[in-house]
C-alpha cells in the first residue's frame, strides 16, 4: 500500500496543535572550526533540545543536495521523489504568481537573435530588470490570447521571466523551447508524447514565440525568448486529506507560501520580518491545528557565504522561540529544509539538525542545538519525510496499524 | 527483485541455531523518569548488551504504532505493509480458533433489535461470556451447514464471537455486515468485486444471519448478530521456503502461537509460564534451527499501566535468560515486537530497543540494555524486518549476493 493510504487511513482529527518551526538552510559545516549553530548563542534552543528528543534530517537521499521545492515536500510529509513539482511551477511560485488547475507555466530568458533569426545571447545582456517589466509589459499588451489560451507574463530579474498559459485542454508534455546554445536558431516546443493536448500546447507556444519576435523588432537586445520546463499545475492530495490537518504556513517569502499552498495549507498575512511572523502566529493560534513557519534569512545568509549574519539570524530565532513556546504546541519540531553551509555558500547534501519536544518523547543527552550534538540524538539519522508522521504520533493523531 | 525472492536465492540451511526472545511490548516511555527497562535490575539482560550489538527497531515506519500482527510479522522478516492479515484472521488467531486454506472467518457481534428489527444495541448489552457460550452452543446445534458451506462458531468474551466458513468457493471480498450504529436495521453483506465467489458468500451470510434471528428470537438481549473484517487464509511464503529455517514457536498466548503459524512455524506445545516456556525450549532444542519465543506479559502490565509489574516481568526474563544462553544458541536476538508506555497504557510508535549476539558481531559501548542505551548502540535506529537477515547473517546462513 502505498504511503499516503497508509497515513490517510490512520490518521484522526484531535485538538492538538503542532508547530513545524524551519529555519531555511540552517545546516551546516564549520566554518573556521565551528558551524553558525555552533557560533550563534541560542540558550533557548538549546534548554529545549535538552528536553527533547534529536537527530538528523536527511531531506531526499544521503548525498542528494535539494532544491527548495523537494527540501520541503520532504517536510510536509510527501514523498520528494513521487512529488517532484516542475521547474516552471517553482519559478512561477518564486516570483508570487498563482498557478491553478488548467495552467501550464513555464521559466523565460530574453534572449538576442540577429537577423538571420541566430541566438547570438541566451540572455540577452543581462538587461536590467526594469527593462525587463517594460518589455514584459510591451508583450503583455500585444499579446493577449492565443486559439483560446490565456497568456499571462511576469517579470523576473534582469533577463529572467515566467509564462503561465490558461486552458482546459493544456499539456506540460511538450520540449523546452531553448537551443540550449549560441549560434543556433530559435527552438520551438515538440510534443513529447501522442497526447493532442501537447501538440495543441506546442503550437500555441510556437506561436507566441513568433509573435513575440514580431513585437519585440525595437528591443534589441532583448529581441526573442527561449522558454523552459514547461509545468501543469501539480495534483497533490492536500494534507487536510491525508493527514486531516488544517495546516496553516507563516512564510515571508513567495516561494515557500507558494510551495505550501501545494499541499493545501492555508497561507496567512504576514509581514517581511520574523518579527512579523511571530506576530501572525499568535493571532491565528486557535484557528489551526499546524503551523509551519518559515525563516528564510539564514538560508539566504548561508547562501552569501555571510557566516556573521547568520549567526545573528539564528540568534534572533533563538530569542523569539520562547514567544512560540508560550503558546503551548502540543508538539514542536524545528529542523531545516536542508543545509546552506557559508564555506559552500550553496544549499548542500549535509542532513539538518532535528529536535522533537512533546509529553511522549524519550529525552536523550543532546543539550545543544548543532549538527555534531544533534547526530548523538535518539533519532540519529533519518529521513525528513518521517517527521511529520512523528509529530502526528506525538499528538496522538495515528490510529493503531493493524490489529 | 522482491525482498523475499533475495532472500529465497540467498538462503543456505545449516546447523547453527538462532533464538529471537521477544518482550511484547517491552519498550516504553519515561514514567516518573526512567522506563521499565531503565527501573528493572537486568544484570544478565546487561552483561549480554555489552558483548552485543545494540540498536533500535521500527516495526513498520517511523510515527506508526503497529497492531501485533503487523509488528510479528516485521520480526519474522515479513514486510509488514505487504504482509498485513485481515482483521478476522487476528481476531480467530487470538481465541486460539485453528483457520485453514477454503476458510473465511469474521469478528462477530451479538446485537439488540427490536419488533421492526431496528438494531437497538450493537453490543447486546454485553452479556456475560457465559451466556455467550450458551448462545453459540444453540447456534451451531441448529446452524451447520448453509448451501454446503460448513459453519463454525467459537465464543469469545461477552458479544464477542468468530465464525468460521469452510468451502473451497469462498472469498472475503464482501462488505461488513453490520449497521455501524443503532437505530438502523440489520446490514447484509454485498459483493466488493464481480468475483462470483463474493456473491456466493455474501448469499450465504445473509442467509446466515437471517436463519440466526430466527434461532435466537427468544434469547433477547442477543437477538441478532453483526459480522466485519471477512478474512481468507492468507497466503503467506512460509519460512521454511524463504529463509530455508526449521523454525519453532514457543508463546503461550493463542495470537502469537496463531501469527507464527501464518508464517509456517512449527507450534510447540507449552505451559502458561515462562518457566513453562524454557522447559520446552530445552526439551526441543534438537529439533530445530530457529526459536521464536515470546513473552507476553510485559505488553499486558504495559496495557494496564502497571509500571511495578511491568518491571517484575523483565526482571523474571533476565532471570531466566542464563538457561537460554546455556543452550549455546548461536546467534540471539532481544527485542519488543511494539513498545507498549505505561504513560500510554497501549501500544505506541517508539522504537524498541534490540540486542544481537554472535561470535560475529561487533561490541559497541552499550553496557545496559534500555531504550536509551541502545539508542546509541552501534545499529542505530533501524527496520525490525531486517532482524531476520542480520541473525541468517550472523549464523552463516546466507550466500554471497552477486559475483
Amino acid at each position: 500500500m502505498e504511503r499516503e493510504k497508509i497515513f490517510e487511513e490512520l490518521t484522526v482529527k484531535n485538538e492538538k496543535k503542532i508547530v513545524l518551526l524551519v529555519m531555511d538552510g540552517v545546516g551546516g559545516i564549520p566554518y573556521e572550526g565551528k558551524t553558525a549553530l555552533e557560533a550563534a548563542k541560542t540558550p533557548n534552543l538549546d534548554a529545549l533540545a535538552e528536553k527533547s528528543s534529536c537527530g538528523r534530517t536527511i531531506p531526499v537521499l544521503p548525498g542528494v543536495t535539494p532544491g527548495s521545492g523537494p527540501a520541503h515536500f520532504s517536510l510536509f510529509g510527501y514523498d520528494p521523489i513521487k512529488y517532484n513539482v516542475g521547474r516552471g511551477i517553482l519559478e512561477a511560485l518564486g516570483i508570487d504568481v498563482d498557478v491553478n488547475e488548467h495552467e501550464v507555466v513555464a521559466r523565460g530568458n530574453f534572449c538576442t537573435i540577429d537577423r538571420e533569426g541566430i541566438v547570438t545571447d541566451r540572455r540577452a545582456g543581462r538587461i536590467p530588470t526594469e527593462k525587463n517589466k517594460e518589455i514584459i509589459k510591451l508583450l503583455s499588451e500585444n499579446i493577449k490570447e492565443i486559439d483560446g489560451v490565456k497568456i499571462s507574463l511576469y517579470s523576473g530579474k534582469e533577463h529572467r521571466f515566467v509564462i503561465k498559459l490558461k486552458h482546459p485542454e493544456l499539456s506540460e508534455e511538450i520540449s523546452d523551447a531553448d537551443p540550449q546554445k549560441e549560434g543556433l536558431p530559435l527552438k520551438f516546443p515538440e510534443p513529447l508524447t501522442n497526447n493532442p493536448k501537447a501538440e495543441f500546447t506546442a503550437n500555441v507556444i510556437t506561436k507566441f514565440m513568433k509573435k513575440a519576435v514580431v513585437v519585440l523588432k525595437d528591443s534589441h537586445p532583448a529581441n526573442a525568448l527561449l522558454l523552459r520546463g514547461f509545468s501543469e499545475y501539480p495534483k497533490i492530495p492536500p494534507m487536510q486529506k491525508i493527514f486531516k490537518l488544517n495546516p496553516a504556513a507563516i512564510a515571508n517569502y513567495p516561494m515557500y507560501r507558494g510551495l505550501a499552498k501545494l499541499v493545501g495549507m492555508n497561507v496567512l498575512d504576514v509581514g517581511a520580518e520574523i518579527d512579523d511572523e511571530i506576530i501572525t502566529l499568535k493571532r491565528e493560534w486557535e484557528n489551526y491545528d499546524f503551523f509551519y513557519i518559515h525563516i528564510k534569512k539564514t538560508d539566504s545568509y548561508g547562501e552569501d557565504g555571510n557566516f556573521n549574519n547568520k549567526v545573528k539570524i539564528i540568534e534572533k530565532v533563538d530569542e523569539i522561540l520562547p514567544e512560540i513556546l508560550n503558546l503551548k504546541p502540543d508538539a514542536i519540531a524545528i529542523t531545516g529544509d536542508h543545509s546552506t553551509p557559508c564555506k559552500l555558500s550553496g544549499h548542500s547534501w549535509h542532513p539538518n539538525p532535528f529536535l522533537l519536544y512533546s509529553p511522549y518523547i524519550i529525552k536523550d543527552d543532546v543539550r545543544v542545538f548543532t549538527e555534531r550534538e544533534c547526530a548523538k540524538g535518539i533519532y540519529g539519522n533519518f529521513y525528513a519525510v518521517d517527521i511529520l508522521p512523528l509529530l502526528l504520533a506525538n499528538t496522538l493523531k495515528l490510529k493503531k496499524y493493524g490489529a
